[in-house]
């Protein structure tokens, strides 16, 4: 089942804080907004600047979760992506 | 009866919440905004992304409810479907 | 005496619901916006994709009323008109 | 002594409820905002689909009241004037 | 000492409220925002329809009030000016 | 140290009131924003309608404070600019 | 590892205060916003006006934090720039 994203949306499965920690990026504990970062699955065609595989950092309250063939994904504006990360 | 939906607006009939959740998508039970998926049954001529037979998934209160010929349908603005689900 | 909409509005007499009930459009008992119906009876000249004798949709409170001759009639934004209806 | 308005502005003569009444429009009594009318004595040269003398219909609460030689008038936008009454 | 507006704005010199009772407009004393006119003295290279010497009507509550070599003005932005008053 | 301010901004050195109230501007002890006035020391390449040396003229709480060198300043966006003053 | 900003955003890595008091920017001790500066580390495509090595200046509360192999940056989108800093 696969999922095309519609408008400057993309597919993004979120990585684990606990991975983030050890390789790469550090939530820092405070309060203010704790970016997040995830694999672009799918991007709809009305987007240019994010590929599919691009590891993306976004804020942690960014896009809208769901569900398919039950794995957990979020759905994301691309205005609300931070960046992208490359090693 | 047919409609016709004006502006960039698609008339959706929603899929049941139960069937979601046996083949495709399911619906986390937390407190962000829970998308729900439906077909679409007609759009407006100002459409060009979304197409009549299309699975869409948008946001639970997303668009308004009206009933035809005594079936229910969702009035969905474009801007408010987050992606076409293909199998 | 003649009423000619201005800026992007249609003049619609709202079709009775106790009428839609029996042929049309059902509105539930819920607690969402209710969509309701009547027949254009005058567009401006700004307005393209609407004609007059359409039966069109809208939200229930949608517009503002005026009375014409004793007949009571909606003024609406054809941006607050969800689509056409058509047998 | 000429009021010439600025803007997409023109300037109104409302006309007395109790003349509308007998005649043309008349304002339901209920919570909605209740439409009013008046005649166009000036328009702004930004101004082009109303014209002097026109009969124009518009909001209860529209515009800005101003005296001129002693007479009460209104400045409204055009935006705020729902459309022309013609007999 | 000269004031040159940046912007699309004019330095305004506000007319008495005694003056303009005896003359020209009325402000009537209610619930309203209540008109207010004065000259204008200088004008934004940015300003096109108004002119130095025009004497403008504005909202009682527009522009910001400047004292330039002890006199009080008005700077108001020409979108808050209703129209122009002519003898 | 230079500042080259960025967007539609400029740096401001605010005149102290002392001296406006002797001169120039004085600022009306009321309820209303009280402008306030300061030599431009630096535009951003994107400004076109101040220069270096202009005295301008702002709301009270317009921009925002930086120190450079010692001395205090104001960034300003050139929108929040009432005008410029000449003698 | 490196982060590529994406839309109009660029990555900052902040100068610590006590460096700014000794020879830069002193962050006056008051209740208005207190700007912030920082070198620039990388910058999104859509960037024109700022480049790699700038030292910005920026609101105290602008930008996102996002940490990068243990050390901490800022995502600041170039609209929340004051300008930049040259010895």
């Amino acid at each position: 089942m696969i999922f095309q994203p519609l408008g400057k949306r993309v597919l993004v499965q979120r990585l684990e804080e606990a991975t983030t920690t050890a390789s790469g990026i550090i939530i820092p504990d405070n309060a203010k907004e704790k970016p997040s970062q995830g694999t672009v699955i799918s991007v709809s065609t009305e987007v240019e600047n994010v590929a599919t595989g691009d590891v993306v950092v976004f804020g942690k309250y960014a896009g809208n979760e769901l569900t398919i063939d039950g794995k957990s994904y979020l759905v994301i504006e691309t205005d609300d992506l931070f960046g992208i990360l490359k090693k």
